[in-house]
């Protein structure tokens, strides 16, 4: 018996490395998931193969079948395989989707029921033991689906009741380190602390702000052009991160920013008109353009 | 007998946008200059001739000559000539410059002394009559040189002792309408004062750290870019101007930023140790790079 669970990507739409400063960010499932398979194996061992070119996700897929074990008391041979639609180490999730997948797929091949909070933290911890350190944001997205606005202080997340969310994601097909970035950040306010922590409250004050505009159903572009800004003024863009932001305001997106660590990985405009004059506004400028929209389940069972 | 004056060009480093809130704001005189010779005519008319295409100016030269003789209770006829070592409406302070310019050449033809400070004062009437509004920054700067600070809610300011300061401003050969711009950002701040309030506040800090690194004659090239990021959120840039900076920054300035109002106009670089190099990036980007100092004397007759 195969069976096989998927989670979706996600993108960071507002508060991105300020929500590493305890401020609130907004963070959204898209409609691209990660797919992993397991079969049992009679020889105990357990093997990874993948159809792309994935191996990024290995070392989160091993640590997260241990720790199902683990938590489950249990274990087994397994075959995995790993299936995405979306590039890996490009931002846009693939670690925490592909543990939370592991993690779903492993317990109910072995008949056992997880609560989807703990499918949550097991995933977590399969971040932070791999990585170092883990924001609870793409776990949380990955296995909830839907908007969440998350508060890291309290290490809550709390569902938006958004309407659809038009997006258009470019990458620049480059990764930027996470670490490397964020400990970026880490120096410039050591450097100048009272400068930048105004700019990351100011990052925060944007999330909660909109959150009311999402909930509302209104425009958010406008407030995701004052975060691009932002997060430019904290060292994390880059040349073309910029280039495909503009590229997508003129192409009639109503706001566009950096989402995510930056230095690389991906930009989102938000774009309720005209998504493919946006993306193609992208492509032409050398990015790989991806049509999304909020996924509204999280992980899951895939059945048939 | 012909009298020419001159009067310096600017840049601003620190706190454009933010200063029309009542933020300090720090800009520099630079090596190039408007010259302005006057010659009495026997008519009784005054004549306005330009070697270079600033028709631009003419208005605050009329201006600047029409409060010249209202402030000295005396008139002539006067032949002016204006001509110019940098674009006009390139946000590098033409207005100001030629209209201080103006004040001095022919106070000078008519034999009296206008102290400095009233030179100034009355180019910035000048510049309040012909545009509506202005701040006090451009015609300071031009009629004292050097580096200044300003206080816009004291309405003074204040010389910084900074050492040679080496730049590379780019102009993108467009003119951004600096009273569309400045109500852009009035309308930004209507929709979200928490948020726009405390990036303009930022930006004031940013112009205070700024001073203290100049006078110790430290590097501001970080304290740029973080200023650039904000004026990005505050919807002042361009693509253009975008990639100028980051070009600035490749080619090894240690910072870049939007200079003036942004829209077009001009970006700045700082550049201590080639300067040459982000010149020719610039312009591979298809800008015009001017390599500049900052300029210690302000207005001037020339004499010879």
């Amino acid at each position: 018996m195969s069976v096989t669970a998927s989670a979706p990507g996600k993108v960071i739409l507002f508060g991105e490395h300020a929500v590493v400063y305890g401020e609130p960010a907004i963070a959204g499932a898209i409609d691209r998931r990660i797919y992993v398979s397991v079969e049992r194996r009679s020889d105990g061992e357990v093997r990874i193969s993948s159809s792309d070119e994935i191996e990024d996700g290995y070392p989160y897929v091993k640590r997260a079948a241990e720790l199902t074990f683990d938590y489950l008391g249990e274990r087994c041979g397994l075959d995995i395989k790993v299936e995405s639609e979306f590039p890996p180490a490009s931002g846009l999730g693939s670690s925490a989707a592909v543990s939370v997948s592991t993690v779903l797929a492993i317990s109910t091949l072995l008949g056992r029921e997880v609560e989807r909070k703990d499918v949550a933290r097991l995933g977590h911890m399969v971040e932070k033991k791999v990585q170092g350190a883990a924001s609870i944001t793409d776990s949380s997205v990955t296995t909830f689906g839907g908007v969440l606005f998350i508060k890291p202080k309290l290490e809550v997340v709390e569902a938006i009741d958004a309407g659809n969310i038009p997006l258009v994601v470019g990458y620049t097909g480059k990764t930027g380190s996470t670490k490397e970035l964020v400990e970026g950040v880490r120096t410039l306010r050591e450097a100048d602390p009272e400068i930048v922590d105004s700019i990351i409250h100011s990052i925060g004050r944007i999330a909660v702000r909109a959150k009311g505009v999402l909930e509302r159903g209104g425009d958010i572009g406008g407030l995701m052009n004052i975060n691009h800004g932002l997060l430019e003024s904290l060292g994390v863009g880059t040349e073309e991160l910029s280039r495909y932001v503009y590229a997508a305001r003129k192409a009639g997106a109503s706001g566009a920013k950096i989402t995510g660590a930056g230095g690389g990985g991906c930009m989102v405009a938000y774009a309720p008109e005209n998504q493919r004059a946006v993306a193609k506004a992208i492509e032409d400028e050398g990015g790989l353009p991806f049509i999304v929209s909020i996924e509204k389940e999280g992980a899951r069972i895939e059945t048939g």
